[in-house]
């Protein structure tokens, strides 16, 4: 497939007339053709009005239909075979097994949400049926399900080139809801961009649904992104990268007539709790998974463990210095894009200003290339300091020596929200770690226990949010199946004839759902 | 009881030190003693530091304690007799009867909050357990449940001094959620407000709970509404009124550093639509029930129907000069307060330089009274006039006649959000309806038939809501079970040791919860 250049409008190839993105292999500093002529405000226009034009046909199609067309989608991004697969290592430098592990998790995403649309919990039908008789009024029939908020934008991550980006979690999630989706593609992988939205575009094709289900623009943050957002004809956003942009463009949404929900996530440091009687048995151990889950893709994952908190004492020296110890073994690699390469060496410098470095990775071979950081500091330097919990995106880490479980505590209190929280312990600490979970409860949307907050299963219960700033709403995960949540708003339907109603509230349950009847649930057989 | 004048703070009654609010009785525009003194931003300070002190403790009471905690505030403002009916009766103008349908309301919704607690589906629990020999990586055993965000600020309603005040519908909803509350009184009311805060605060020394569950402030929206909003320690916010202070307190939420959800219930006009059968059949029918739910508690409900919609011709003259010989003789109504009753004749004067007047109620015989209006307007001059669709909170509504179905579906898509929209309709009307039924999906979140859409039922199905401005938040209702869902953020929980788990997510299931068990419905028996 030769990439054009192009964006999609519906499934007309347009090519935009500003200032073109163009990718860079941050391997080689080199670009990679083509260019992609930015679009402009007309295009947005063209692209709203069309998903406005397909919502109403779009978020009424059936169950079964919608899980069909996420499944094609995920075929059909299959179908691209190596082309995508290369594509997207030359414009991330990430390895192929990684991009290729990406791609099953992107394609699983969506079959799992095509799972999610069929059961149809996601509808939360409630019905409360007539009571003719009751005193002193009668009570009406009413049933309640949820419909699709309207069209979405979705702003593509950097770092998840597929899993977030084009045919990603927020886009998934909102098709999956019954929101026809315009994605303002990352200015980092235009070409990866293009191939799956083809892919998508083809999908909708494929399963005979109105253009305007999909549309894929290029350009500028702030003329395609903001235009996007404040278009009347947009009801939600759904967007992953820095707290700036994420910041930006909730105001943009919230200064509209209108104002509608913005999806950031934006920024999390993901303390790591080494607990006393863990580190005394371990400290060597845990080391060796902390340097390995910091390193990680050259830590460019929202949920880096950027921050590491333990009490003062030689089990927690012992661990500073066995990951002093293995870091210097550990290579540089190259990072996303030259000005995330660039936004991580000022945030190291900031930090080296502020704490005192305990060690490095292996320097540079190549350009882009980020070598791995660790830091110390005490807890009331850490206190004092804000700088010192600004997200450093990459392989950059902060050890905060405490003096006792009351500057843990202290520490804790002042965190921003995140994304996660590890808590390491052993029998021992059990009534510690209880002490400080409310706490933690209260800062983060996932909390682990022995492991690594990098790798974010995609499941039921998987929770990727929390407290501003780890996103703009902590009432939502971006991802797992609760995602589709975020793009849906109830309405009630009171004493409607059984033929004016939709399937979902129809008296004879013909979805065969789960619904709450009269304050009991429904169990249909499937 | 006496009545003290004293805001509470927690279990104590302390006096504020601003300008007095008085209650005025609006049917012989004479100032209610005592006086209330406004409190500064040292009592928000307080109450802030006393509810977040509270939270931790308040969030982790089994769902029997808090349940039993909302049955006590149930039982405790019954226990507060005739005393509470006549003074809500002086402070409101509104009849006997009306005060107490809404204290039987009031209660109910708190012994309806009490059963949902207890039956906790409003966790969400879902559960993915450990996968350890899955390929290419093992998957963790991870358990989501929702968690109460934080203190909410409340602020009462003039039109429901028990419903939505005090311990209305934010309040027990919030509290259900595991949120301790602190409300900003309303100034119409603030002898209610005393009564039912004091009864609510002794259902918190009752149950046993943590003083800073509960605070209950007077004072200025500018002063204490904004202190509160933007207290770092308040994480959400229930507000009832007007379109310009739900915007007002929206802006200061999200100026805060850390943006907060505010639910603003704010502004609707409730559209009827007359489809042309119905309106053959039943004119003069549907005449007497619309001035009896346009004249009902002299239209001072949100879901009051200030906007009727129809295709021109003999059936819909039938309607309005039925409507116009009925209005004559309703009674004017004593309104809430001097400010209400003067924004409604601001409100009619203007709506009658845009429209012709069709008939007027009663004329005053007492001071606040409000004369019921009709008016009416040719769906072309609506579709040019903005202001025609501003709510006039009262008992005055706009007639719009259309030319065709066509005009109908164009003022029905230039309409904003609204609480409800209304089909009166026979059979030979189905189709239109359905083909009008999108644009109302779109624009409403309680569609009704052949009903009036006064009268807001609290159950399950209920949704008590809509697109902006009706709402800040379409994703929610403020009326029935589903209010709860507010309140309430999802914390995922990885890898923990069952003795760390909270009790939802234990293995044995302990609370008998229907969870969503590696993706089916667990079926306890209860």
């Amino acid at each position: 497939m030769t990439l054009t250049g192009k964006m999609l409008i519906g499934q007309h190839a347009v090519c935009g007339h500003r200032e073109a993105i163009q990718a860079i292999n941050p391997a080689t500093d080199q670009p990679l053709a083509p260019a992609y002529p930015g679009g402009a405000g007309e295009h947005v226009e063209q692209a709203c009005a069309l998903a406005w034009a397909a919502f109403d046909s779009y978020r009424d199609t059936s169950l079964a239909a919608r899980a069909a067309f996420l499944e094609t989608i995920a075929d059909n991004i299959e179908a691209l075979g190596d082309e995508l697969i290369e594509r997207a290592m030359a414009e991330t430098g990430l390895p192929r097994p990684r991009i290729q592990g990406e791609r099953g998790r992107t394609c699983g995403q969506l079959r799992t949400f095509a799972r999610t649309v069929r059961a149809g919990e996601w509808l939360d039908v409630r019905v409360d049926t007539a009571q003719p008789a009751r005193q002193p009024l009668p009570r009406a029939d009413l049933r309640q399900r949820h419909i699709a908020l309207g069209p979405v934008a979705v702003f593509g991550a950097s770092n998840f080139p597929l899993a977030f980006s084009v045919a990603g979690g927020d886009t998934a999630s909102a098709l999956a809801a019954g929101c026809p989706v315009i994605v303002k593609a990352h200015g980092a992988h235009p070409g990866t961009s293009e191939l799956v939205g083809r892919a998508l575009a083809k999908a909708v094709k494929d399963c005979g649904l109105p253009d305007g289900v999909f549309s894929l623009l290029y350009g500028s943050g702030r003329e395609v992104g903001i235009a996007l957002v404040t278009d009347p004809r947009i009801k939600a956003v759904g967007f992953t990268g820095s707290r700036s942009g994420g910041i930006a463009l909730t105001q943009a949404a919230q200064a509209r007539p209108e104002p509608i929900p913005v999806y950031a996530e934006m920024s999390s440091i993901n303390p790591v709790y080494l607990f006393p009687a863990a580190l005394h048995t371990r400290a060597e151990a845990l080391a060796q998974g902390f340097v390995a889950s910091l390193t990680q893709g050259a830590g460019q994952f929202c949920t880096n463990p950027g921050l590491v908190i333990a009490v003062a004492g030689p089990a927690l020296e012992r661990f500073v210095a066995t990951a002093s110890e293995l870091l210097p073994a550990c290579a540089a690699q190259t990072m996303l894009t030259p000005g995330i390469f660039q936004a991580y060496e000022a945030g190291v410098s900031s930090l080296a200003e502020h704490a005192q470095i305990a060690a490095k990775g292996l320097a540079a071979q190549g350009p882009n290339q980020g070598q791995a950081q660790l830091f110390v500091t005490q807890a009331s330097a850490f206190l004092r300091n804000e700088h010192l919990q600004a997200e450093v995106f990459g392989a950059a880490s902060l050890v905060v020596v405490c003096a006792n479980d009351e500057e843990v505590r202290q520490v804790s209190e002042q965190l921003e929200g995140q994304l996660t929280a590890t808590l390491h312990l052993d029998d021992a600490d059990l009534t510690r770690a209880q002490a400080l979970l409310p706490v933690l409860e209260r800062k983060a949307g996932r909390l682990l226990v022995n492991g690594w907050p990098t790798g974010v299963e995609v499941c039921d219960a998987m929770v990727h949010g929390g407290p501003f700033p780890a996103t703009s709403d902590s009432r939502s995960t971006s991802v797992g199946t609760a995602a589709i949540l975020r793009f849906l708003r109830p309405v009630c339907y009171q004493d409607f004839p059984d033929s004016l109603l939709p399937a979902a509230l129809q008296h004879a349950n013909p979805l065969l759902l789960r619904r709450l009847l009269d304050g009991q649930r429904e169990r249909p057989e499937r």
